[in-house]
């Protein structure tokens, strides 16, 4: 693999194609030409040849490229060929519907623990994973080898969990409370609000600019 | 506002700008400058010109831009300077969760009705809204004038909901199901998939590329 930027868009899509591919693949498809997974996905061929030129040299022109090894190439650089401990922080109405959220296990993020402050949740059983005390987190966290952290605890809580998350040298933590966090420099945080993704849909009505913006 | 293509980084970059924007007022803040507002959310100063430029001539050298003002134009582009009224068909784990997400009502998404398959689900209560029969999915649609619609429907269900969504004139949906859905060129569709941001986190642990890569 080279050594070069890549943006959080190309990640993006490096994780669309990836579901794209999947599909091809229990489609029986041995091969995919860029123009063929621009259509699916909505991009122009010539994005998808620079997307995935990030691989090097690959595709054989005329033929496209091999889906299964694409496949796998793509899971490899996104660490989706591996599985990864990850706690879930808050365990009221996002949490309790994250344990459950079949993608996550299907790319391979295996939650583990489940934590709450709540004296009547700490105990009680999520399909099969005990709500632990947060008083407790940061043994916890290193005890089951946790990697990453969902948090989904109100916003007011949010900031002083976090910090003990870091704290125990977690790098990578997905939020879904609708406040920005501090961390450290050297630890990736990503804020999840569905209510952006209203905001984007609302915009395409009121501006009716369909089909006339740029995709990134 | 000029006529140009806005891409949709730009787009969520303005909800992010409207977010802190709304914390820079509760916090008293008149004017920010391009530095500052870059500085908050981790872009260039330069990045945070270019968008704002999509609003014409704005902002005072040395002053920066007026904080309440410049929150009600992006407010009014993204179309959240008024209210909307949504369905939300689905309320198994992620559908329940989403009826009690704050951040909706906050933005100006009010849940209006919501829809269920499930005879056990049909006429129960969440937060004061009686779920319906999605055999009366179009009619209640119409009725109840609405604008926008979050699917929370199993991958399976999908496709069929959705045909029903857009036949009666719907143009822009949020989908949690964890499929690619087909829809007409000129109906909107986002596709929310909370693993896609594990992949992102999984990403950068594997490459530990943090702050080499380009934020887009």
């Amino acid at each position: 693999m080279r050594e070069r930027k890549i943006s959080e868009s190309t990640i993006h899509r490096l994780s669309h194609y990836y579901r794209a591919l999947n599909t091809l693949e229990k489609e029986h498809f041995e091969t995919i030409s860029s123009k063929e997974l621009a259509k699916r996905e909505k991009l122009t061929p010539a994005q998808v040849r620079k997307d995935l030129s990030f691989f090097g040299s690959f595709g054989t022109r005329g033929l496209g490229y091999p889906v299964k090894e694409l496949k796998g190439r793509i899971a490899k650089i996104l660490g989706i060929d591996r599985t990864w401990n990850v706690a879930l922080i808050g365990v009221g109405n996002i949490g309790s519907a994250l344990v459950s959220y079949k993608e996550f296990q299907r790319q391979g993020f295996n939650i583990k623990v489940l934590f709450d402050s709540d004296q009547r949740k700490i105990g009680s059983n999520h399909k099969g994973i005990t709500v632990l005390d947060t008083d407790h987190l940061e043994e916890e966290l290193q005890k089951n080898k946790i990697e990453l952290v969902v948090l989904a605890v109100p916003a007011s809580a949010a900031q002083n969990i976090v910090d003990h998350v870091v704290h125990c040298g977690i790098k990578a933590i997905l939020n879904f409370a609708p406040i920005k966090l501090k961390v450290p420099d050297d630890v990736e945080i990503r804020t999840e609000n569905m209510a952006m993704e209203l905001e984007y849909l609302s915009f395409t009505l009121v501006n009716n600019k369909k089909g006339e913006r740029k995709k990134t």
